[in-house]
């Protein structure tokens, strides 16, 4: 099993998207429901302070630590599509985690992964040789990189010896394609929708699309991880819901790891 | 011998200080010219496209290559006044320093030191709280960092154990209290005077303040740093003047270091 | 009576202080409480989008708009000591005003006053050289300036032929000297208080620092404005509180003015 | 004739893309060569101290100022693809152009024209909506807008009551479809080669596209300007030979129009 890849289902979220004065999602409080952190770089949100606040609060509540970046892009939170050079995207990707590095380093927690952001994920499933910067940046860090689940993306992972860590959403929705919609054109995501889809997924691999039809997100029966959106209204409800639900999975799939107590979130 | 600390008299300058489409210093012609870069990190000067390059250049020439953090101030280059909290300034440092640090690994490139940029080296020397984060930011990375002498600064440098690097100007000058004078208010460069003043210090341990007045420099035997503004118009002038004047002086003094292929300038 | 100045007691609030995804105060819930908004221009606070949707709100809700100009300090919030040139202030207050004018043109509305922004107010009050570059921009404009009541900037705006309009605090303190202090060293501001400091300050003219001593305001029987902080955590309760308070004054002093309608706030 | 078109041909071309203490073009030696500047309002490039000196740099030898609103994109110099909103569009104009309009009149002078940059004006050609957000923004100011041909952009100007200034380009290529080509892929552009353009599209109205076939610009018998591109490495000898070229043109064509002498430039 490769180093960093998650042994059960677990909640991933973005964390540290707020800027200056400005906040985003209930860090605070979400955090004690989580089990890995995406911390926010300083392009699309997130600052210096804020990153080592988010890491203290990892520290805390013992929440794996990884770095989220973004395109450089404030005003539009990272969600806007921009033009990036590929030689500018592999330095941009270097320079946020290397940020957010350094910081973990002076903390003394280790790197956990690293989730693109927003926009920059769907620039990766969309132009080759960004997905190419992108990865070629995230090698260099030596931690498994989530992403949906993608076959070239897995397959380019491989060649570059990253672990390639699958995740879904339970809080917006699937295209026909399998593809993932913006947050402006999901409906809105209730707790008991997270919960059930939570369950459906852990128990069959598969989800529904916009359109009510069953398919299969690929992860066999390797453990995945499930991305909430922390700026979510209800975002607390929905991470208590997907809480419950995978811990009970867990005690059904995974009994064995659970006894690895670092692993455990209680 | 503290490891990464001048073993002969060297030259550092600033590097990458250009942003986007704007250049600033004449880094490919400067480059061959001197030992050790301090490279800007995208807060007074720099983005992550200039970060990498200036990397590739210091590989290419056998240039040492340091981080330059300085206040986050584009518009200004990190030249003004700029009140910062110390916890804000602990986690900038982190951040600038850190992006850096990530590129350097992605060339396999090891980290050489960190030279405090402008109004960011002027803040220090005001404010104890302020030279106390920018320091505990520094121990994280464990190499030295380049300053004018300064007793306080050197003590908590010994404190953190962090090497303390000395160094001097010879293309700006100082106040009666030996005090560095801000650009503005100095004398213009001119190749003869940079060389004069080199060799008068590699010789003699002292330099002239403003008013005419002998001062030493108070490094002792130790070897120190020159620093040359890449931004002076005539740079390459005086950069080529002072190689001379400290190949020269190494010849003399420091023989036996010469045979460190290493460390050698040719 | 200089064109533009308060006819009767007032409340002017910060409005449009969001920036990108990110909120500040309760804009929409407030501004039917106020006679008068201080838009942020962009600098401190606030986006073009911010702004024209702000100056919207206002023309609903039949609240005069005037411009808030900062410090140039997302991440400060322009809250923090930063050193401009003044030929650069002189500039960047053109530069703000001028954005929001523009867009009031669009909509048809007039400027109706300037209001400096956090630092830059305490930047006026230090330094005579910064106070001069600001008003002589806001002469461009020929509107009234927000301040607190200031000998030096009552006559230098006079000799610039600028309207001084005075305006005071309830949520925040004063110094024994009678100067503003930040948000940060200020008791918190329950309702009661506003109201009680709004009652004194219209029936007497005067206030008490925070020591407890009575002082006075120095507006004389001039009608002058009280600024709202709409980022204080209960400004909607403080708004209604003082709401009351004010429009029970007016119609006791300023029952004449009470039959301008488009005074009249209802 | 409508109002502030022109009235003989004329050199238009960008100006105050600098930005802190980042220069871009020769600004003073190009200023006396050309009739209407181009003013960067920054976002793209520019800052309010460097348009204000543009501006007074205008004043000085009698060009005439307009505005240069870009996409914003320090970083990439306003050249890169980024999506915006229309509505964000819309504000984001009249912000750029209002922060430039207070300052000209600030400083006494009339706002001559709006020319949109870069990628913004590439954006406008291929997306409606983005070019009626940019063309609502311009109807507020009254001013001429500077574009290429285009019958859309001409028949929407016409709508919205903006007068069309027609121009055109002697130092960079043209597609088959006879669409600009961006910098980046035209061929290097020498003095000679932009006089040779500049005489053949003020006699016959044509110019040849990047495979050498001759093509109608389609301004009739209307003056059009001729745009420079000021970051050209040899910008000042194609600005001397295009006023060579155009004056001789309007000696020939314009002659009455000579008379008029604000308009003539000596």
């Amino acid at each position: 099993m490769s180093l960093g890849l998650a042994r059960k289902y677990e909640i991933n979220a973005d964390m540290g998207e707020g800027f200056g004065r400005w906040k985003m999602g209930p860090d605070e409080e979400l955090m004690p429901l989580i089990d890995a952190a995406n911390i926010a770089c300083g392009f699309h949100a997130g600052d210096p302070s804020i990153m080592l606040k988010t890491i203290r609060l990892c520290k805390k509540h013992g929440v794996r630590a990884g770095a989220h970046p973004g395109l450089q892009d404030l005003f539009g939170f990272g969600r806007r599509k921009i033009e990036v050079d590929t030689g500018d995207m592999y330095a941009m990707i270097l320079y946020q985690v290397g940020s957010l590095k350094a910081m973990l380093d002076a903390e003394g927690v280790e790197l956990s992964h690293i989730k693109p952001h927003g926009e920059l994920f769907f620039y990766m499933q969309r132009d080759a040789g960004i997905m190419r910067a992108v990865l070629d940046a995230c090698a260099t860090f030596k931690v498994p990189v989530y992403a949906s689940q993608n076959p070239e993306q897995e397959a380019m992972c491989n060649e570059l010896d990253i672990p390639f860590q699958g995740e879904l959403y339970v809080d917006i929705d699937y295209s026909p394609e399998g593809k993932l919609l913006p947050v402006s054109k999901s409906q809105v995501a209730t707790p008991e929708l997270c919960s059930e889809r939570a369950l459906e997924a852990t128990r069959t691999g598969t989800g529904k699309d916009i359109n009510g039809t069953q398919f299969n997100f690929g992860f066999g029966n390797r453990p995945f991880s499930i991305c909430l959106h922390s700026d979510a209204p209800t975002v607390l409800e929905n991470a208590r819901a997907v809480r419950k639900a995978i811990d009970e999975a867990n005690r059904v799939k995974f009994a064995s790891e659970m006894m690895d107590t670092t692993q455990v979130k209680l």
